[in-house]
C-alpha cells in the first residue's frame, strides 16, 4: 500500500488519483462542516463549485427539503440559509435535509478528486473512522489537502499527518510518499499541542480576525464522530 | 518581510513570484551541480529545458568553450560531456567553460521562476551565502523547490527548511507562510541527522539504486561554498 499527500487541490495530479482511495481534507472548515451535517442527520450533501450552481440545484428540489450552505471569503453567502460554520449544522437545523453547499477551497478539492475510485471526506472530527475505512479498502491512498486559495495550509497538513499516522499504525508496511512522511513527522512532533501548531496557520489568523475562534476549537476536536462521508457518484451526493 | 515556499515547480504561482527574490532548490542534484560548477570556475551555466535546445545552444558557441551537461532519468544524455553528478564538475573539467545544462526538474523550476526580480540558485552546499544575499535584498522571498517529477521531494524540503531557518535568524520579524513554517519545523526536528531524514526521500532511493551514494553524500554537505549563483536575465546565463 502506497500512501501520499497532495498539498493543494491545484497541485493534485488527477491521473494519479484515478482508481485510488482519496481523502479530502479541508479542516477549516468545509470537511468539518460536511462531517458534522451528516453526523447530525442531514440526508446528503450536494457539493457544487459556484453560487449559481447551488441556486440552480436548489431550484430543482422540493421546498423544505434542502438548505443552502457555504461561504465566500469565509462569510455567509447572501440568501443562503447557513454559512460554513459547522456549529450551525445542528440536528435541529439539518436532520433529514439535503445540504446544497459551495465553499472556496473544499468543493474545488472534491471536484478535482472525481477520478478517485472512492472519495471520502476527512477532518479531525472523524479521522480515525475515515482512516479505518480507507485502510480496509486495501488500495493505494491519496490524501488531498484543499489548501487555502491554492496554497499549502497548515491546518489541513496537520490533519493529513494525523491520518497518515493512523494509516501507518494500521498498515506498518505501507510505503509513504515524501509529503506523507513529512506531515507524519510534523504531526508526531506536535501531537501534544495541535491547537498551538495550527495557530501558526495563516488561515487560522483570518478566522480569528473574523471572530470565529469557536469554530476553530470545534474543528480541532479529534475523533468525536465515527461517520465516514463518501461521494456517491451516481447520485452526485455525499452520504453516509 | 514575507517568506514562503512552493513545494514543486508545477505548484508555483508565477504571479506570486513576480518581483520577489526567488531561491531555486533542487538538492539532488541540479542546483548542487550548478553551485559546484560555478564555485570551481565555470564561466557561466546556460539552463535549457530540452536536449535539442542544449544542442542548438552549443552549436552557437565556439568549440572548446563549453561543455554539455545534464541528465534524463538521472543518467547522462547520449553525446553530452557530463552528466548531472556534481563530482564531475571539477576545476580541471569546468574552469573557464560555459556549461549548457538540461535536467528533468531543476531547469523546469528555473524557467518557472523567470518573473522573479532576482533568481538565486540554492543548495545545502551554499545555503548560508544564498540566505544572506536574499535577506540583504530586503524584499519578500519565495523558495521554489523543484520537486521530483512534479511531486514534493523531501531533500528539497529539508534544504528549504534550513534556508528558512537561516532567514528567520537574520530577520526574526519575518512572517512565514504555512509551508515555510512547516519545513522550518521539519528542519529543526532533524537538523542533527539530516542524512537519515533525507534517506526517506523516494528520489534518494532511486539514486542509491543507481549507485550514486557518493553524489548524495556530496550534496548534503552544508555551507562548503560561499558562492551565490544568480540568473543574469539579459544574458540568460547563471553566473556569480
Amino acid at each position: 500500500m502506497h500512501i501520499d499527500v497532495f498539498p493543494t487541490a491545484g497541485g493534485a495530479d488527477q491521473e494519479a488519483l484515478a482508481g485510488k482511495t482519496v481523502l479530502i481534507i479541508d479542516v477549516l472548515r468545509a470537511t468539518s462542516t460536511i462531517t458534522t451535517a451528516l453526523a447530525n442527520g442531514a440526508a446528503a450533501v450536494l457539493s457544487v463549485l459556484t453560487i449559481d450552481a447551488a441556486r440552480e440545484a436548489a431550484a430543482c428540489l422540493p421546498p423544505g427539503t434542502f438548505l443552502l450552505g457555504g461561504e465566500r471569503k469565509a462569510l455567509k453567502i447572501p440568501g443562503f440559509d447557513l454559512d460554513n460554520s459547522p456549529r450551525q449544522y445542528t440536528r435541529e437545523a439539518v436532520a433529514g435535509k439535503t445540504i446544497v453547499m459551495t465553499t472556496t477551497n473544499g468543493t474545488v478539492a472534491i471536484k478535482k478528486a472525481l477520478p478517485a475510485a472512492k472519495l471520502l471526506i476527512a477532518s479531525f472530527l472523524n479521522a480515525r473512522a475515515v482512516a479505518r475505512e480507507a485502510w480496509q479498502r486495501g488500495t493505494d491512498i491519496y490524501l488531498l489537502c484543499a489548501g487555502t486559495r491554492n496554497r499549502f495550509s497548515l491546518d489541513d497538513a496537520a490533519c493529513a499527518g494525523m491520518l497518515v499516522n493512523y494509516l501507518q499504525e494500521m498498515e506498518p508496511q505501507a510505503r509513504l510518499g515524501d509529503l506523507a512522511f513529512t506531515l507524519r513527522q510534523l504531526y508526531l512532533s506536535h501531537q501534544e499541542d495541535l491547537p498551538h501548531l495550527i495557530s501558526h496557520a495563516s488561515h487560522y489568523q483570518r478566522l480569528v480576525d473574523l471572530g470565529l475562534e469557536a469554530d476553530i476549537a470545534y474543528c480541532l476536536q479529534q475523533d468525536i464522530y465515527h461517520v465516514v462521508p463518501w461521494l456517491d457518484k451516481e447520485q452526485n451526493l455525499i452520504v453516509l
